[in-house]
C-alpha cells in the first residue's frame, strides 16, 4: 500500500471540523496525525464525538508541531479566526482546505461582506473549492476555500443555467447544525423545534458566492431558513432564463453539466434531504412552471456543504482519486 | 346570557374538525351538539382527541338529525366528499362554513383543479372565507368555504400588493398535519423527521385560489414544501412589483390594509411559525431586497389556515364578536 | 365583577415565569400588575414570547415598587437566587407562589442537597404546593413551593400506594424545556433531537421531595432522561408493595385518592405526554405485572409541573375556584 | 482476494431488510446477489432507499431461485412469515440469519407468547444471536435467530449480573423506527413527535427473550416506551442483586465479560443513543445507588438491535472477522 498522507484539522471541536477528522481518520490514503481545538484543547476527540471515533487528544494549535506531523490540513475556524492560522500553515509548506468564507470571495467582496481581510496576500492563491465548477484549478492548487453550505447547494442548481438566467429566487432550509456548536437562543431545542425561521432576509453573505460564482447581471434573491433538522439543507430555486427553457431543455443542460459527476444525482422526483444525509451527495431535480426553470437541489450541509467536500478538494489537491474515503 | 347557537361538526375525526369541535365546544356563544365521523363514528371524541376535551360520541352524518340538533354547521371533509354533505345540509336550512375546497372556487377552476363538481348548483351562494379580504360578504352569506390553508398565509402575504404585483414566487413551508390524519409513506416519522420534501412542484391546487383572489395577470409560481413539525406554515413570498417600492412603501400598503384587523401582526422581524402556534394569529413581515419586496407570514395550518378561520368566519356569519372563541 | 386581584411574576423571562405570566395576565380574577425579569429587563414580555400575549415590559425586580402593584407574586428564580426574593416580598406582605426548590424541604434535606439557605426563618411557614396532598394547608398559606417537575409527577403516581409501598424505581423521561431556557451543550438542537440520556444517575435533588412526601422507610430509586421533546413529562413507577395488590386493588386505591381531583385523570390506557400538552392535566394509569404495581403519569412540567400548578395554588390562596384560568 | 459469499436478503423493503441488503451490499467479503419484497417487489431498492445505495431490483421471494444465487441469507420477515421461508432455504442448504422472533425462543415459549409454530423441526438447530452469549454456537451454527432490539440492550445490560440478579425492572426507550415501516396511527409523525408513550405495559415478548437467557428464578418487569425519534434505543435497567455490590464490584463483573468485546464499551457517564446512531456499538455504563445496581445500555436499534448485529453473526458463521462490514 502506499503511504498514507499525514493531515491535521485545525479547529475539530466544531460540528464541521469534527466531521472532517472523522473522514480524515477513516480515510485509506489519509493518516490524521493531529486535531486541534481552541476551548476544548486537552480533551480527546473520541470522548467529544464518540460517533466519530477519532482516538487523538486535542491540542491547541502550534503551527510549527503540525508542520511536523502534517503536510496537509482542513482548517474549520471561523471566518476571520481562520486567515492568520491558514497563513501560518502555508508559510510552513502544508496544503491546506480551508472550511472558512475567508478564501472564498475577492478581496473586495470580502471586505464588503465579512471585514477587512487577515491574509489578502494569500486570496489570489486560493481556489474555490467547488469541484463541479473548478475541479482542474483545484487539482493544481496549493490552498482550496470550501464553499459555503448554502452556496453548494444553490450553485449546483444554479451553475448549468448560469448564461441563461436572468433572474433567481434562491429559498434554502437548512438544519441547526448549520448554525454550529455553540449554544445560543437560536438553538436552543425548545426554540428550534416545530419552527420554521427565516433569517438574515435582506442579505445573507453567502449570495456573495453566488454573485461570483455566476455568470454577471443574474438578479439574485437570496434567502435561508433555519428548519427543525439536525442535519441536511434544501435549496428550492426559482429560475427566469432567456430565452424560456422547456423541462426537457433546462434538464438537458444538467445532464450535460453534470455527466460523469461522481457526487450529483439528477433525479426525476422532488429530493428530500433524508436522502442525502450522512452522505457526500447532492440530489437534484429539475422542472418548470410556466415560463420559469424550478431546481431544487438538496445536501447534507456538513457532508457535501462543509467537511465532505473539504475531503473531496483534498483528494483532488493530493492527486488522490476524488470519491476516496466519502462512499 | 345570550342563548347559544347550536352547531354541529360534520367530520370531527380528522385534525381540522377535530379542532373545529374543541374551538365550537369552548365558544361562550356557541353550543356543540354534534359530532359526526365516517370510520370513528361510535367513538367518543375524547377518547381518540383527549386535549381537546370534547365529551360527545362521534356519530354518522344523518341530515335530518343533524338538522334538528344544530343551526349551523363546521364540514370538515375532504374535497368531493363535502359538496354532497354540504348540499344536504344546506338544504335544511343549516349556515355552513365548509372547510374543504369543493367552494372556494369557481367551477371552471374547480372542475380543472379537481374534478366534476358535485354540487355546482351551490357555488354561486358560496363565499370565499377569508376575512381580511371577504368580511361583508362572509357577514351576510349562508354557505362559506374556508381557505386553504397554504392560501391563507399566502394571501395575506400578498393581497396588499395584488394591484402592484406583477411576478411571485411563494415557497411554503408546511408542518405534517397539513397533510392529514392518514397514515401513509410520507407521514410517517420516520419520513417526515429530519426531512425537507418539496412536492406538487409542478401545480399545487391551492395557487388557483391565489389566481382567483389575487389580481388578474400575476404570474404565480408556487411550491409547498413538508418539514418536520407538527403545525405551522409559512409562506415566503417574493414579490416583484411595478412600480419598484422602496421598504416604507410597501410596508405602508400592509398597515394600511391590515389597520385593525384583528388577527394580523405586521412585525418588524421574520416570524417564526412557532410564535402562532396554536393561535389563529398570523404575523407578516415585509422587506426588500434589491426591487424585489419580501412577504413572510406565518400562520398555524390548523387554526388560522383551517378550523380557527372556520369559527371566525362562522362568527361574522352569526353576528358575533370577530374573534370570540379564538383569544 | 369582583375585582382583580394584583399579581407580579418575578423572573418572568424563563420557560416557567413566562408561562406564569401568560396565565395570570388571561385569569378572570387576577390582573397581572408587573413582571420582572434579570437580563432582559427593559424588553417587553410580548417580544420574547409572542404567543404569551403579555403587553407588559419586564422591570428589574424592586420589591417595594412591586408592593405597591401587587398583593402576590408567583416567583420563578433559580434556586437560591429565589430565596431571597421571597423574603424581601413577604416581609412586604404579599402571598406568595415559589415555584424553586427553596421551600420545598425541611432544612436539613435542602442543605444536605442543595447549599446553605438564604431564608431559613420562612420554612416553617411554606408549605409543599401539591394541591391533592396539601389542599386545606395551601388554602390557608402564605407561602406556597411549587413542588418540581418531576416530583410532581412521581408523587402523583406514588401517593395513594405510599402506605403499602416498600420499593419505587421511578423512570422518568422529561422534554428539554425542563432544563431551563439557558442555551448549554445539552439543550442545542443537534445534542437533543434523535436523542435519549440518562442524567443524575446517582441521585436527582428531586427525590429529596418524594421522600419528604412518601411514607418513611419507603425505597426509592429514581433517574430522570432527557427525550427530545420541548414540553412533557411521564413517570414510570415500578412498585413493590406490602401486601401485594391486584390490579382491581391497586385501581381503587387512586379511584379514591382522586375521586374529585380537577386535574388527575385515571385513565384505562398508558398515558401520552402529548395528551396533556399545554394543559395542566395528570393522566394517570395504573396496572400490575406479577407482583409490582405499575403506575405511568404524565403531565406537561410547564403547566402542572411548573406554572400551571402554581396558579393552582394560588387560586386556593387567594380562595378563588381552583381551576379558575387553567382550563 | 478471496471470493465473496453470494447473500440474499429477504424481505428488504422494510427498515432492518433495508439495512441488511446495505450492509452486505459494502461488505468487502459478501456479495449481495438477491433481494426480496413482498409489497414492493418490481421496485429498485435505491428508489426506495436512496441513501442505502443498493442497485438491485426486489424480487419476489423464489427458494429455488435464491438458492442458485445465495449461500447465505439474511431473512427480515415479520415472525409468523418468516419460517417457512427460512425453512425453504435451510431446505436448499443455505446458511441463515433470522432476524424475526420465530427462531429465538424455545417452542413453549414461543407459543405462549406467539401463535404455533411454522417450522417447528427447527428449533432446535437455531442459535440465540448474541455473539456476547453465544458466540461460540453461532461460529458452527447454520440458522441463526436475530435476537429482538430491546432485547440485546437489556441483555448486554444484564447478563454479567445474571447469576446475582433477583429482581430487575428494565425500563426501554425506543425509536419510532422500532415499530416497522408499516403507516399506522402511532406511527404517523403528529402522533409521536412531542410525545412520549409507554406500550405493553402488562407484558411485551421480549421479556421472554429476557426469561430464556437469563439466569431462572431472576424477577423480571419490563415496559418500552415509544419516545419521538428515529432510530436509537436505550435499556435502563434497575437491578436487585444477592449480594449487594459495590459500584466497583459490579464494574468488574462487567469489564470481565465484555473484555475484548468487539462492539460493547463500558463508559464512565450515562450513554446517549445519539453517539451510537448508525453503528453497531453497544454503550454501557454501570453505577449503583443505595443498594440497587443500576445499567444504561445504549444501542442503534437498526444496527446492534436488527441489521447490524444479523451481519455480525453472519460474519462469525462464514468464518470472516466479526467485526468486517460494521465499521
Amino acid at each position: 500500500m502506499a503511504e498514507r498522507t499525514p493531515v491535521a484539522v485545525i479547529g475539530a471541536a466544531g460540528f464541521g471540523g469534527a466531521l472532517c477528522a472523522r473522514l480524515a481518520h477513516a480515510h485509506p490514503s489519509l493518516e490524521l496525525t493531529a486535531v486541534t481545538a481552541r476551548s476544548d484543547a486537552g480533551r480527546r476527540h473520541d470522548a467529544l464525538y464518540p460517533r466519530h471515533g477519532v482516538p487523538l487528544t486535542m491540542e491547541e494549535l502550534d503551527p510549527d508541531r503540525i508542520a511536523e506531523k502534517a503536510r496537509a490540513a482542513l482548517v474549520a475556524y471561523p471566518h476571520k479566526a481562520a486567515a492568520p492560522a491558514v497563513r501560518a500553515l502555508r508559510e510552513r509548506g502544508l496544503k491546506v482546505v480551508d472550511l472558512s468564507a475567508d478564501f472564498r470571495l475577492d478581496r473586495e467582496r470580502y471586505e464588503r461582506w465579512y471585514q477587512p481581510h487577515e491574509a489578502p496576500e494569500l486570496i489570489a492563491e486560493a481556489v474555490y473549492g467547488l469541484p463541479e465548477a473548478h475541479r482542474d484549478e483545484i487539482r493544481g492548487a496549493d490552498l482550496v476555500a470550501g464553499p459555503g453550505c448554502n452556496s453548494t447547494a444553490a450553485l449546483l442548481a444554479l451553475l448549468p443555467l448560469s448564461d441563461l438566467a436572468r433572474d433567481v429566487v434562491v429559498d434554502i432550509k437548512t438544519g441547526v447544525s448549520g448554525a454550529g456548536r455553540e449554544a445560543t437562543t437560536e438553538t436552543h431545542y425548545v426554540s428550534a423545534t416545530e419552527n420554521v425561521n427565516p433569517y438574515k432576509t435582506e442579505g445573507h453573505r453567502h449570495s456573495a458566492e453566488l454573485e461570483q460564482e455566476l455568470a454577471d447581471g443574474v438578479r439574485i434573491t437570496f434567502v435561508p431558513h433555519l428548519v427543525p433538522m439536525d442535519q441536511g439543507l434544501l435549496a428550492s430555486c426559482y429560475v427566469t432564463t432567456e430565452p424560456r427553457l422547456s423541462t426537457e431543455e433546462a434538464r438537458a443542460l444538467f445532464e450535460r453539466a453534470y455527466a460523469g459527476e461522481p457526487f450529483v444525482d439528477l433525479i426525476d422526483a422532488p429530493p428530500r434531504t433524508a436522502d442525502v444525509r450522512e452522505t457526500n451527495r447532492c440530489r437534484v431535480y429539475v422542472t418548470t412552471t410556466g415560463d420559469r426553470v424550478l431546481v431544487f437541489a438538496a445536501i447534507d450541509n456538513l457532508w457535501k456543504g462543509a467537511a465532505g467536500q473539504a475531503v473531496q478538494d483534498l483528494n483532488l489537491m493530493l492527486g488522490l482519486p476524488e470519491t476516496e474515503g466519502l462512499q
